[in-house]
């Protein structure tokens, strides 16, 4: 997706770790008309999909997500990274953060996510695959079907993807980082 | 707004505490076409105010906010609750949630949110204010012009409002909670 990778060569830091900062546009403050694109392109290469929810991860997923679901009139569930009191009957899974090296839980209400379900995921980065694991985790335990999950991003060299194909799912990336060495960024072409 | 209100009566649920779970449609699954009449709501009631920004708080306001944001074509930026690794130049505050019982941080990079800004920030519940008063306090660390505060539903019970009128902002909710007495929901008419 051209005006992203534009975007990212332009607007993109890199910090120690192959950290890819994107808080100018996607991460802290949103561009919604890129966030609008995003979901266009989304929207195209899983047109001969059947989707009928779209489901992502608190925070930077939902813009994405909202957009998607506004174009196509699907209902949209972010997981929770936090569990609320109120909430009983749930789908829990552990996540391993990289970046924080510590698990967190991540859950899905059993209410919004069941066995009627035909998923797509959506997602801002695609790094290590760890919440994607987590995701294929809680469709499983609902017994929907996750037809395919979406990047905006993908850290190709922290090879998430092999995850997410090896568990049968489609994986689309609008955007796909080669290397972050020596604080330059590397886009596939 | 009586699509919003139907719904929280419809769909609405009252726990202990006065608690009203709207996760079906607003705080877990998300209904985006009831976000985009939100969004056009907020923007009638903001006519004649001069806006060059929306800002929320991760997580649940980030939906109506992208919308708004959409609409108008104005870039969002929504507040973190956690301070990431990479953000240097913040500003930060303290918000004591009512329903945890404890003290979180909210903050925004020094990047997005100056003394430029013309600020409208959304969010999806009004209950204290804390939150709302944290925002105020991050729009005056910045010298930010926070010229009104939307939210979707209001707990008028718990009175936060009266923090936002009394910082001289302007204050609009979608939908008023009177009380939540006996897990019966009454709204204003």
């Amino acid at each position: 997706m051209k005006v992203l990778c534009e975007r990212i060569l332009k607007e993109g830091k890199c910090f120690e770790g192959s950290i890819l900062k994107v808080d100018k546009f996607i991460n802290h403050q949103m561009d919604p008309n890129l966030m609008k694109q995003i979901a266009v392109e989304f929207i195209r290469r899983y047109a001969s999909t059947e989707i009928n929810k779209i489901i992502t991860i608190e925070a930077s997923g939902i813009a994405p997500a909202i957009m998607m679901g506004f174009l196509l009139d699907l209902p949209v569930v972010f997981a929770k990274k936090k569990t609320p009191s109120t909430m009983s009957d749930m789908l829990i899974t552990k996540v391993f953060s990289f970046t924080k090296q510590r698990e967190y839980n991540i859950v899905i209400s059993k209410e919004y996510l069941t066995k009627e379900d035909k998923v797509l995921f959506v997602d801002d980065f695609l790094a290590y695959g760890n919440a994607a694991k987590g995701i294929i985790d809680l469709c499983a335990q609902a017994g929907a079907e996750l037809v395919g999950m979406g990047f905006i991003i993908e850290k190709a060299f922290q090879h998430g993807r092999s995850i997410i194909e090896k568990a049968g799912v489609r994986c689309e990336s609008l955007a796909i980082i080669e290397s972050l060495e020596n604080c330059k960024i590397k886009l596939r072409r």
